[in-house]
């Protein structure tokens, strides 16, 4: 026993404490996060320097468009959202209704809203139940009804912070080890892969076809996926993000379509990650559980078996209340028993932010036709949807201007994801400098103009290739301008 | 490839979809977790019947004293804060200060502070830092330096969803596989062996000494530490509630050290669980920090290596908004490099709800001497400390009139966990039901009664002892009394 002791002293002694690099969770050391990496902190940096008076930099501004954070940029919540949560902050306020109503323009309906989330939540400080207030669940699945024109039913949803955590415990219960694997879309968003490093799982990548769109092939994930299975790995799922982040593209019927079959024939579980559901300019979206409510019916037996978890959020959208941290998963057909343990898992955490669920409730059900906040809601909403489709249009109009600069035409979500070719003198500095060329790039951008963009490698690319993700959020377009200008000279400094 | 391919599906062929209780993470289905278990289920089932009507139940109201949710129970939200929260979340009312003055009550106190506040994270729809807004880590720093007389570094603290999200975060970095462990009070809070289930870590446990106030034993942790290194066991961090949960313990300076000595001397990670730092009726909360930094210059070197993080909450004490999710926790002499693992691990999930750490920042910096919302804050602070104590008192004097139960005078917390002794008979009923005797008593309990209480099994307690632990957090005396006639019913039954 003495002997161990000594022994272990000795192995940490150097590191002082218990725990350094090389003995912490190494899943954890392993998972990466380009989002919010090395380029956010510098941006961060800048942007403080700036704050405090710093006249040294080329630049006035820091853009962040490296993530989809709406309201740090241009975007103004709204109002009839934002009046309700004042009231369930403070329920006093609901004593003077009148005081409400000529000084600060609180309408009826709002009052009405207010009234009915306390009568069931008591209040936002309370815990709720850990599947989400029973209310809100009601008014999500009355949203999926109208949404899709088939049920839902409120004991299959489960509220969440964020559609990040829904991720979370979806991942936590589907993979039982080393061998399981989760199909994952290439390009994609990070937090696929981080999860499935934390929880030691294979990622089990799939490339979008950047000329269609960045549509999905299903003849490429049939391949992917017999290769992983060839090489040991138990698939067991597919992640599909639709609106696609960082892609921007939206899926067509017949590409849900092959997702769902594969999913039958392979029994798959289906993730699909729905977030930017109304960040959609060009057709329209459809849900995964539409889709496969519609092919039950239509072949009967075939897709009986498909279980499918979709995740919607209040971070993206029109809404855009990140901070807010709310969103819900909806599981279908999948084994009530697993559906147990799904509860089990989110209860330890208790509850998800009850004020972010109250949000949830307000976006899935917002003033109707006739109501009085109606107006201004319809107002403010169409205003910020169609801000989006002209800043994302300006910055692609500006992309079309940029030497060796392709970008798909913009489909949803709130993000393009270029390819750029650089010089090989470009991609040689980069290699000196020991990095890939793209963060290469970006870091350029950054230090030269302020812009914070994020290097494809984040996302993941095809071999040979490189991109980069901008959202398409900054007002103005001073900035699209300061891209422009920093790539000619960029690509004159290393022709 | 054929082959294998068809194997697997002859495999699952029979469960229908891919996932069932058999194949889906073993250590998600290994986790418990009591708070939310059989009874909490039930007596919401109970709660819903008597809201429609039903006339059935032996009694007309069910009383949640299974899980610490003050403002679910008697408890109103602090003003000051709800006001400030109700700003922040409709900055447009800031536009009249008058109306909100004379209709409403808001003090400039409170306008300021929301201001100052939205000056910083600009919206609270917005994401924040992933560490959380630099602001209000500012003001905790400046909390924990006047609470412990020792300087505190904004840098190393870290926001979060409640504190249980943050210890999650420490044990997922903690714990690098199997062989790993964490010293554990027993009785503890569930959450961390839920967690280490889910790690798939192993729990160390430390038994309280239930005689002695449930103060720690450092002899007996010795003890179990050699058990578990003998078996191989990595051990790595020790947690340590205080005040305890579920014992409501406050630990004395002598017993912080005994822990820090032992800290020092095997390197272990302190994990300090504080969120009931304000919840003391007996003696002074102690905060690990403020002792190891004064051991630090009582005996200069011994202590340098210690690492030790502490957790608080708004989820507690007066405050009690579980419901917004908010808390933090401080690294102490943790490696810069694995608090920088700390930072990629959170920013995986982006940011705490930015609302929640809005109410940390009210928490730690509430109205001062001579502020306008003072004097109600305190008298609303200090209603809220009474009433808890006096219902503290009243229960356990309630407990000292029963038969065969046993329990610790209140110190801290909001539980009470007293002993119960129950007659043979009742064990062997318990036994035919397949039960635990604790959980066999406290379904009773619930069924004849309407009381929700947790057997002490789901905390954990020495053998052949039982326990189960009640908040004291509902109004009333009543239902105390429904406790007693319960109990010598049941205990004349059984005799």
């Amino acid at each position: 026993m003495t002997v161990t002791l000594n022994a272990k002293r000795t192995l940490t002694a150097s590191s002082g404490g218990r725990l350094n690099l090389d003995n912490i969770n190494p899943h954890v050391k392993a998972a990466k996060y380009a989002v919010r990496g090395e380029l956010a902190v510098k941006a961060e940096e800048y942007r403080v320097k700036l704050a405090q008076g710093d006249k040294s930099l080329p630049f006035d501004s820091v853009i962040f468009a490296n993530i989809g954070n709406p309201q740090q940029l241009d975007q103004k919540p709204i109002s009839f959202f934002r009046q309700v949560l004042s009231l369930l902050e403070n329920p006093s306020l609901l004593e003077k209704p009148e005081a409400l109503r000529t000084s600060f323009g609180y309408q009826q309906d709002v009052i009405d809203r207010a009234k009915t989330l306390l009568a069931d939540v008591q209040s936002v400080g309370a815990y709720s139940h850990s599947q989400g207030a029973p209310i809100i669940r009601d008014s999500v699945a009355k949203f999926i009804e109208e949404r899709d024109g088939f049920p839902a039913n409120p004991q299959d949803l489960y509220l969440t912070g964020g559609a990040s955590s829904g991720v979370s415990t979806l991942l936590n219960v589907i993979c039982d080890g080393p061998s399981a694997g989760v199909l994952v879309p290439i390009p994609q968003y990070p937090l696929y892969t981080a999860t499935l490093s934390l929880l030691n799982a294979q990622c089990v990548p799939y490339h979008l076809e950047e000329h269609r769109a960045w549509g999905t092939d299903v003849n490429a994930i049939r391949e992917n996926l017999a290769q992983a299975k060839a090489a040991g790995t138990d698939v067991r799922a597919i992640v599909v993000i639709n609106p696609g982040n960082p892609t921007g593209a939206s899926l067509s019927a017949e590409d849900i379509k092959g997702v769902l079959d594969l999913a039958a024939e392979e029994k798959l579980v289906v993730i699909a990650d729905e977030v930017y559901q109304t960040n959609v300019f060009t057709g329209e979206f459809i849900s995964f559980k539409k889709r496969l409510r519609q092919l039950q019916q239509e072949v009967p037996g075939k897709y009986d078996n498909v279980e499918l978890a979709s995740l919607h959020s209040v971070s993206k959208g029109m809404v855009g209340e990140c901070g807010h941290r709310g969103g819900y998963f909806e599981l279908v057909g999948f084994d009530p028993e697993v559906a147990a343990q799904v509860y089990k898992y989110v209860s330890i955490m208790l509850c998800p932010p009850v004020i972010g669920q109250c949000l949830v409730e307000l976006m899935v059900n917002p003033p109707k036709e006739g109501e009085p906040s109606r107006a201004v809601y319809e107002k403010e909403y169409n205003g910020i949807r169609d801000g989006l489709r002209k800043r994302a249009f300006a910055l692609y109009e500006a992309f079309q201007r940029m030497e060796g600069v392709e970008c798909q035409e913009p489909q949803g979500a709130m993000y393009l994801f270029p390819t750029i070719t650089l010089p090989p003198k470009a991609v040689e500095a980069a290699k000196a400098e020991n990095r890939a060329a793209d963060e290469f790039y970006c870091l350029r951008l950054l230090d030269a103009t302020g812009v914070c963009v994020v290097p494809g490698s984040g996302f993941g690319q095809k071999e040979n290739t490189l991109h980069f993700r901008t959202t398409f959020l900054a007002p103005g377009t001073d900035w699209v301008e300061r891209i422009v200008k920093f790539h000619s000279e960029f690509m004159a400094k290393y022709k």
